[in-house]
């Protein structure tokens, strides 16, 4: 398959603008070709339009339509085979075995869009019957469904070149609720993205659906994505990436005439306790599960583990050094892109100088684009007075924070941002003697864990892959497992509408067997 | 029971500020006592430090202790009695009947709410078990449900002096999901906010609930009003009131350091299409249904039908004339304040001089404050080429546009801003063949009906009182209903958590009987 470095524009490709971006192999510095063309204004305007004029006939396709849909998008991905792992790793730097297991979790991910809308009782139906004989009022027959937005565009991420970018978790969930999508893809893998785009493409013209249900625009984001998140015809955003680029695109959405909903996933420095009972008999088992946590990815993970929390004493000390030793074995991992590196080379560097805070390990990385990890040390008083402590850093390091006793505890705890998880580990007893600690944790962070690690992100019908500013810029949603298709819906009601006219998932005779609400009670 | 004046914060109540606003008797000019004086900046943040505090052990509250809380406030609403009716009456000129059935309405909506919550299944539980077995990585146990989002700040609306008032709808809503609320007085009905206020107040004492559960505050919109909605403790707001001051709190929800939701339920004017028909079989009853359903409570409804489209020719002009003389013979009302009765006088005023519209009827109102119909006419080129039209003007008056071919109608439709409702009126082939135009609507509004009027909305599960903006500033949702309660939540997930550390709602026995989505399944 060729490339063309041309955006996707419904059916047709974008122009050959003289402003280009290059894919790069972070591991060689090598730039790749073909050079990618920068969308203009016209060709931005032009997809809207597209998008807009799909949405007539896409919102209304059925659940089962609309799964047929997803599950050819999920077959034309795997499709690519090798041409997609060789094309992802070379511009990523990531591993052929993360690259497939990416690819398989995109896959997945589409296929169970493809079963809740399939099955259909995702949509939260309603009935309640009239009752002409009330009084003083007869009431009226009342029915409501959730139904589609509109137009949504979709940031590509430049941590998951798949799972969260062309064809990945807000573009399944987008689409499976019906909605026609514009991705900007991520300058970090345009390859990627193409190749991506071109299978989505097919399946749309596979379906015969309107060519405005996809389209796929490069350009840069402070532009090209700005331009997309104000056009008028766009109802919503859907961004994982960094706190700065989301909170812009954020503010961008809201400050609209029209104002949208934006959901931007930004920064998480995803708190981990470990409780004394936890630290005094299973030290050597945290630390190794942290070192993974820690390291996975060279800690490009969003869940990455950056703050530990240890009760000051003897095992701490003793911890702290053992987990800075595995680390220490850790070998190099090359990032994303020399902009992330640098970024991290910056935060790590960052830490050398500021109160109270000791370097417990960090080595200087060989190679251009490469991490190590760094490890760093402050006590409670330290770590509240200096908020910087508490920013993201993105890579592999993390801070132990020593604390005195519960109280102090709670203290760092409050004085937390948002988070999109918040890890406990402990004896079942600690946990029941720690109430106070799980409220408020449930107050910081979407996912709460026991005795696990944050990284790894189960795609399933429960998870919350969401959580309180700066975490997400609306911590009422979930980017990641099912519940992901309510941000890109909103409810609509119909009053005394003969049946024939209801959508099918309001006929009276349930035809789509799917479970409601009628008069009150949840019935099939 | 003697009214005071005074905020109520927590079990505390406001100082005695030189600042004060009074209720005022529409009908007769006259100044209510007592004067009720605005609070300081001080009192705001006491009451929001407050809340929070209240929010740890009330978040933690049972569905069933909520209910139980919920159904004391319709309780001592109730025994308010007369002297809510007298209050209540004078101070917003409200008739008798209204003033009555909307206590009724604020009680049963309470009420509902306590079902919603005492049931359980509302909170939406997931449970997806682990699977050890699974390869190449574990599964683990994820389970998850909607929680409260924190302190609530709700906006007393001058329309709904009780039913979207004090212990309206916003109120319980945010209440039923376990958020402490501050309400912000609406300067219209200052005494009837005290009287409920403190009904709300003893049912807090009844259940020794922390204190902080409800406060109600005195003062200015533009400063009280935004200081709530700025202050880092609040965590949602709920609004119902012009689209001038919906939008500036909502944008200073948006631009907090951490954005906040902020449900503004601001303008809407409600298209009634009249297809031809039904125009030519049933004139007579559609214009005195339309008659109705515009002057009811002196048009001061958000669903209000400010617009109606009907086919050019002979019938319509029958129609409109025939609609006009319905509306001379309607008495005038007294309407809710004098500025509002200001507002609405200018926007009648403002028609005279449109390019293309005619006034079919308008008639100058007698008393000081009351409201007489009026009645204009302008076809669909007019009508698009003037934006000031398709405005709302809250009163008594609705504008006639006529078209000449469906064509026609949907570029009229087009060219509509969001809007709470849209009606159809035809036959049933009528309905089935203007899909497109059903299709079009259902983008434009929240709710749909057929062969009715938009006032009149029923409190059920169904029910969506929200629409695209600017009807609301977050056209996913909806005030009125059940589903309101989601407004108030985010999702929190709790993985591998000891079944005793998990909320009774997620617990793997079930022991509160609810309806959870158990790997994939609905089960009980």
């Amino acid at each position: 398959m060729e490339l063309t470095g041309r955006s996707i524009i419904g059916f047709s490709r974008g122009a050959a603008s003289k402003e280009m971006l290059f894919g790069l192999n972070p591991a060689t510095g090598e730039q790749l070709k073909p050079g990618y063309h920068f969308a203009s204004t016209d060709e931005v305007d032009q997809a809207a339009q597209l998008a807009a004029n799909a949405f007539a006939s896409y919102s209304q396709t059925s659940g089962q339509q609309r799964a047929r849909f997803l599950r050819q998008i999920a077959e034309n991905i795997e499709a690519l085979g090798d041409t997609l792992i060789s094309r992802a790793t070379t511009e990523t730097g990531l591993p052929e075995g993360r690259i497939k297991s990416e690819t398989g979790r995109t896959c997945s991910q589409l296929r169970l869009f493809a079963d809740v809308v399939a099955e259909g009782s995702w949509v939260d139906a309603r009935i309640d019957h009239a009752d002409t004989n009330r009084t003083p009022l007869p009431k009226p027959d009342v029915r409501s469904m959730l139904r589609p937005l509109g137009p949504v565009v979709v940031f590509g991420a430049s941590n998951f070149p798949l799972a969260f970018s062309v064809a990945g978790g807000d573009t399944a969930s987008a689409f499976a609720a019906g909605n026609p999508v514009i991705v900007k893809a991520h300058h970090a893998h345009p390859g990627t993205s193409e190749l991506v785009g071109l299978a989505v493409s097919d399946a749309v013209r596979a379906f015969e659906l309107h060519e405005g249900v996809f389209s796929l625009i490069y350009g840069s984001g402070s532009e090209v994505g700005t331009a997309l998140v104000k056009h008028p015809l766009i109802k919503a955003g859907g961004f994982t990436g960094s706190r700065a680029g989301g909170r812009a695109l954020f503010d961008a959405a809201s400050s609209r005439l029209e104002p949208i909903p934006f959901y931007a996933e930004m920064s998480s420095v995803n708190p981990v306790v470990i409780l004394p009972e936890a630290l005094r008999t299973r030290a050597e088992q945290l630390a190794t599960g942290l070192q993974g946590s820690v390291t996975l990815g060279a800690g490009q993970f969003c869940t990455n583990p950056g703050l530990v929390f240890l009760r000051a004493g003897a095992e701490a000390d003793a911890f702290v050094s053992r987990f800075g030793e595995l680390l220490s074995g850790t070998s190099e991992q090359t990032m994303l892109t020399p902009g992330i590196r640098s970024s991290y080379q910056k935060g790590v560097a960052s830490r050398f100088d500021q109160t109270g805070v000791a370097t417990v390990m960090q080595k200087s990385a060989a190679a251009d684009c490469a991490a190590s990890p760094a490890l760093f040390k402050v006590d409670a008083a330290g770590f509240i007075a200096n908020k910087s402590l508490s920013e993201e850093i993105f890579g592999p390091t993390t801070l132990m924070v020593t604390y005195e006793n519960d109280e102090e505890l709670l203290k760092i705890v409050r004085s937390l941002e948002g988070q999109l998880t918040a890890t406990i580990h402990g004896t079942d007893e600690e946990l029941s003697n720690n109430r106070d600690l799980i409220n408020l944790l449930e107050t910081k962070a979407g996912r709460l864990l026991f005795n696990g690690f944050p990284t790894g992100v189960e795609v399933c019908h429960s998870m919350v892959h969401g959580g309180p500013y700066p975490a997400t810029s609306d911590g009422r949603s979930t980017s990641v497992g099912t519940r992901a298709i309510f941000r890109f819906t909103r409810q609509v009601c119909f009053q005394s509408f003969p049946n024939a006219a209801l959508p099918d998932e309001l006929k009276e005779e349930n035809p789509l067997g799917i479970w409601r609400l009628v008069d009150g009670a949840l019935s099939k």
